[in-house]
């Protein structure tokens, strides 16, 4: 076994090792909190020391089928962080893929080198199956409108510790609820805990039944309301997405509701002094510049800590030889 | 001079430090044997300890003209399991050589940076031009319809890791012989070796007169066959590439002939207990995915092979300060 | 503190830690005969040792909007002959960006990855912007037509390195004066010193009034001509610049005087045997090719001042924790 630096030693039996990181369906609330703990310890050692030396001689191949410089940096930076080395495998499509091999190939191809796959793909599925051929692990970083578990990770990795807890908290989710893949994964994290939802949304873009159903029967209340100023005062979270215009038929009933969804300076006057805005960003006009000063604004921070949240993964999944 | 680390010492008076590797013609059976054994030794390392620092400080310049995921991520694995870095170059066809650099520039500049430049490139003879201009070492990573050493090496010692031994064996190469620059190459190599050959390919695919002729000035036996059950059985290596459709003008002939080439269960039911299927990649349907779980299947053990290979030739022509 | 190696101690209070690097204009003569001094050291480390730690943990975001072979390998190369890792992002044009996200957003986003951002981007004054939002260390890489000081830096690093001063120099740039970036740049960075220009260019590629203006006024002797042959045999640096057809609205004017330009060994054979011919790259026929041989050629060594100025400015600004 490799030296494991400056990491604890509890990696060693996390029920991670080895394992793939698919879905956050894997996540009860014993994993998730191990995984929180780990990943405040990544944030410290980051703080202090910059980087550690447990992952040494590893290495990630970053397989990215589409462009995403946030996830794609993110992963980069957590490896090296843990002392570990990449293979950046972006434009895929030009690649060998374009003559028709199949992902099957290109996982175990890649698994023959690496030690490890962070795979990005724009098939719903694509993770599982990659997961399914390959020896070594698989992280997912998104396949489509299916799962990105570390973005729901780090999601609710944030509220934790913006606001020290989890539980007894008003999550308030704005914009568009219906297409927005982070809002349903980190939905479907937070019924681990003792939260209350309210989903605010133009009516044509709701929170599908599927999400509802499992706030529903996990016994969480939930309110679904047309404008964030009804409800800000009350936010514990407001976790932010933007709602496109190309969603509308109707451009006048986009043109009617799209103020209800902008976070800027006057609404953050009505909320409560201690609370936190996030975003996965990228965001274009959704939440006003002006608000970035704002100390409860935590979508920068929330970034950064993707990197903890990636960090702790690798090291729990690669932590032990 | 650097310490070398678990490597041995021999690297030192190997005949390949400081050299380039662009053609398979440099190797004669000693530097095969040698190249074949440090390559052994780079697998147990890399199982018993993951990595070396070998090439602690070194860089490699990755520079591929052309995408190959496969070849591309093999080359940076190797070099980061010795220790060395990696600077990858992709799409240089958007870069300042668009702008009209030549290639010896653009060797010249890179070998300022790093130590060693890896080159794949879609001409004929721009591995040997980049070698003399570079007063670094160059390593060919495929030039067009020209060669490709590494994968004529990295196919030659998976025949000597999955059989023992290279002497005395029948090699059957099925496919496309006339346009396959693998099974040129590796044939190259094997006359060094007592092999009898099988050339398996529909008429017009014949292997070319130029590759028949070395076999035939050696004194190595070979047959030209039309189906691969006719020689299935006697085979102890099965070296399998792609017939592809695009190569006929008549699809009828295609069609009565493509079935000769597809190995699967029931062909390989018909092979010998101890034999090795192998493939460049990527694979699109000739060979059957039920086929991977033969434990004869080597083509991803080949892949693997490949950064054994390619960590053997860096360390060797590095190896020494 | 970091243990900062092999590194001399007065990186600590250097005025560049911690700072941005986006304008030669920041650069009085102190702060240039510093970096000078630490890119000379960073010379004897690489060639005496390779690579050395002073930036091991430390990460380097190698951001570019556009692409540069040259400048981008440079910054990569720098980084980890250092110690330091990157993450290498590029074609952020088919990346989130494309979705809409500003500069400074990336910024935000990426430094909470890395710890410094070198940044390309096509527009003037970007880098700047990204300076501002940015809470680590931003370096320009150059931003368009505006500024590219690392340039600046190693092509006047690169005179001392061959000629041992700067003072009491005749300087002779040559060709395309009125768009070429470089030699503006250059010009600012030498009225620090005492040198003596002469401008050789075409009349309608002229060197513009603004630069002009900076040479007048800081007092220095210079002259314009057309023709490089008139003033080659004073010339103790020669700084060619490609003269390109298209700036032409009459091609006869072009015919008729592209061979004043052109510098090859009949040119050569009229220069002084101490000086030095220099080029930003990439050339296309500018500088003949038998020219490399010529001892006076610096164009190669000027490549690899380059990473040695590089390493002292990710030194001088990363160097203290």
């Amino acid at each position: 076994m490799k030296d494991a630096g400056r990491v604890p030693a509890d990696l060693v039996d996390n029920g991670f090792y080895g394992q793939d990181i698919i879905s956050v369906s894997q996540f009860d609330r014993d994993k998730l909190d191990y995984i929180y703990r780990v990943a405040h310890e990544m944030r410290v050692l980051v703080e202090r020391f910059g980087s550690a030396d447990l992952l040494q001689g590893k290495i990630l191949a970053n397989l990215f089928y589409e462009p995403s410089t946030r996830t794609s940096s993110s992963f980069m930076a957590a490896m090296l962080r843990l002392g570990g080395q990449i293979i950046p495998i972006n434009n895929v499509q030009y690649s060998s893929v374009t003559k028709g091999e199949s992902l099957p190939d290109t996982v175990r191809t890649l698994e023959s080198y690496a030690d490890i796959i962070v795979l990005r793909h724009p098939e719903v599925g694509s993770a599982a199956t990659a997961a399914h051929y390959a020896s070594k692990p698989v992280i997912n970083a998104g396949d489509g409108v299916g799962e990105h578990p570390t973005q729901a990770l780090l999601d609710q990795f944030t509220i934790l510790e913006e606001l020290g807890r989890v539980d007894d908290l008003k999550i308030v989710m704005v914009g568009d609820l219906r297409y927005g893949r982070t809002v349903h994964s980190l939905t479907k994290l937070l019924v681990n805990y003792g939260v209350e939802f309210a989903f605010v949304s133009p009516e044509i873009l709701r929170m599908p039944d599927d999400v509802l159903d499992v706030v529903r029967q996990s016994g969480h209340a939930y309110t679904e309301l047309d404008d964030v100023h009804n409800v800000i005062g009350d936010a514990d979270v407001l976790y932010v997405t933007r709602v496109q215009k190309e969603r509308f038929t109707d451009l006048a009933q986009y043109d009617r509701v799209r103020d209800h969804y902008i976070i800027d300076e006057e609404l953050m006057a009505l909320a409560k002094p201690e609370m936190c805005v996030m975003h996965p960003l990228p965001r274009v006009n959704e939440i006003s510049y002006a608000v970035d000063d704002d100390p409860r604004a935590a979508y920068f921070r929330q970034m950064r800590n993707g990197m903890y949240i990636r960090m702790a993964l690798l090291a729990s999944v690669l932590g032990k030889a």
